[in-house]
């Protein structure tokens, strides 16, 4: 259902190896789990937090990809020209709610989030620069409530295809389960 | 208004100093922007952390406390003697969207958010286990959607109290506002 909704790039800008791992390791996770389709990361090449990335992917399903960006104005053009909005979280954009239904008319849209520091043409690329309250807080959770708003609670309820395992909601404890099917998926 | 709405406090558990730190921070950020009134740090005492958090409220408004807890059972206790509701973000809890209502009856709201490693007491002292998606992602992310859910997006619209700076939204490009009365505040 959120599949032909909306095709959800997420484009993050100066990831640092040491320092950014697991903060850019849960804006790939959020990504994933709130129904985006690719994960592009620009800023140092991390072949280990990408490995991880698409173990998440393989274990708990979906098929979110993850990619490198080494010149990130050249992967906004990429998504612009094929049709995509350009969409930038920061403190200082205008609110979510203002914006949210003219942003919902594009079917393709790509996120951009910034670490530390976000260069000034992440600011003027963008169609739109979109704030999350207008306070400091974290791109993790700016993208969360941003996309929450984008597929109106949708994502609450995404399937993720071909998981390995899956969680049944429970009130108290832990209910992880195999999926039968796994084994099936691994010949195709 | 958010103000008379609830009374939200935070307990971020096994907080570690040198892997945390940002994650931890985050959380602290997203827990005073999204209208909590205290965040109560578990695990290692970061006193660098706390200072950084308080400049933060200092700077941009706001009267969240920062608080340590040695044993967080004890925290726990003290805020259920006070009348509080203990909810336990999870990935393995009830959908939000299932419980909120219920939760939005209770004045008072303890939210545990874990790290890694979560004991398993924080599944049984709590009244509900939420989760925002069965997926895995970030208790950043999963704190946000929560309180967006529970103040029903009126804390988008928050003003902090007495900000040394405040942005005004801007479609490009960052509009950053002395608050001409800030002065005066220092004197009271």
């Amino acid at each position: 259902m959120i599949e032909a909704d909306f095709e959800v790039g997420v484009l993050r800008l100066g990831h640092r190896i040491v320092r950014d791992k697991r903060v850019t390791t849960h804006a790939f996770l959020v990504s994933r789990a709130f129904g985006a389709k690719a994960f592009i990361i620009h800023g140092d090449k991390d072949s280990k937090l990408e490995e991880n990335a698409r173990r998440i992917v393989k274990t708990w399903g979906g098929k979110v990809t993850v990619e490198y960006s080494e010149n990130w104005l050249e992967t906004v053009k990429k998504w612009r020209d094929t049709g995509s909005l350009i969409v930038h979280l920061t403190m200082y954009g205008m609110p979510v709610e203002s914006v949210i239904n003219y942003i919902r008319e594009f079917k393709r849209i790509l996120v951009i989030i910034g670490g530390q520091k976000v260069p000034g043409e992440a600011y003027r690329v963008s169609d739109y620069n979109v704030s999350i309250t207008n306070q400091p807080h974290s791109e993790i959770a700016a993208l969360a409530v941003f996309l929450d708003r984008l597929f109106q609670g949708r994502e609450l309820y995404m399937q993720h295809e071909k998981p390995r395992f899956f969680i049944v909601p429970s009130p108290r404890g832990k209910v992880i389960c195999k999926n039968p099917f796994y084994k099936a998926n691994r010949f195709e």
